[in-house]
């Protein structure tokens, strides 16, 4: 499971140094499907991994609010803000924590721990295939979404 | 691990349902990016799946020839006749076979065979992403990725 979180986070990576061709308001241009825009893909796939992240640790999940990040280098330090915290949560997983059974505020429904962590990765997989497509619609080659040959074992 | 392949194919049979309100032309369709249409995205990702669980099986890999499989009623039984081999042989999956060492006969490269099943469960989630700007753009709901609330525990 954590092998498929570094996964994604070497792929987002690639993405941001892809979005440094791009220019700014192709960034944020309106797309169809997903949440409409790349910029906008990306502080999603970000966002959404935070809020989990503090659910199942029983912490206040604040609003990130998108007007604040709308521009590729506010989105690169808004992911690398977050990522030390993520990071160091799960380098505590164990498989035991799997089945935890954890209350999502929001709306009061219960998942498991381990439950939202494979949503987390399906997450952000999904919205990079998007980017993929859109990418293509540029003109433009996407990252490799390849996961052998990236040495994570 | 077992658990996103069982959320994979769980879609899998949702985006098969989803295709019944497409026509067979529309199905058929070049779009931008991934693999070029619904159909051949369907088609590819069984495909794929298949050609690992047989790679590391040490099985051979008869090429499965799209040509043959173009209407969603052939890709339906294509990914049902491979399905049962397929989930028999990762009904016997332990951890301890994450790390095997497997050989990919086209080009000699080797990885593990965990490596492997997480590109596998990574490559499917990536070109459902694909479907679900297509489906946008037909005008259309796409399937929902998301892996909370179906039950996969």
């Amino acid at each position: 499971m954590l092998k498929m979180l570094q996964y994604n986070w070497q792929i987002r990576e690639e993405w941001f140094a892809w979005c440094e061709q791009i220019s700014a308001e192709e960034l944020l241009r309106q797309r169809s499907g997903g949440v409409g825009s790349i910029l906008r893909t990306l502080y999603h796939i970000i966002d959404v991994e935070w809020s989990w992240i503090q659910i199942i640790q029983g912490k206040p999940d604040d609003p990130v609010p998108f007007e604040e990040y709308m521009s590729l280098e506010r989105i690169k330090e808004l992911s690398a803000s977050f990522h030390g915290e993520v990071e160091l949560f799960l380098s505590t997983w164990t498989d035991e924590m799997d089945g935890t059974r954890i209350i999502n505020p929001s709306d009061q429904k219960e998942y498991t721990a381990g439950e939202i962590l494979r949503h987390v990765i399906a997450h952000e997989i999904h919205h990079i295939g998007q980017l993929s497509v859109w990418s293509r619609e540029l003109g433009l080659a996407p990252i490799s979404p390849n996961f052998i040959g990236r040495g994570i074992r």
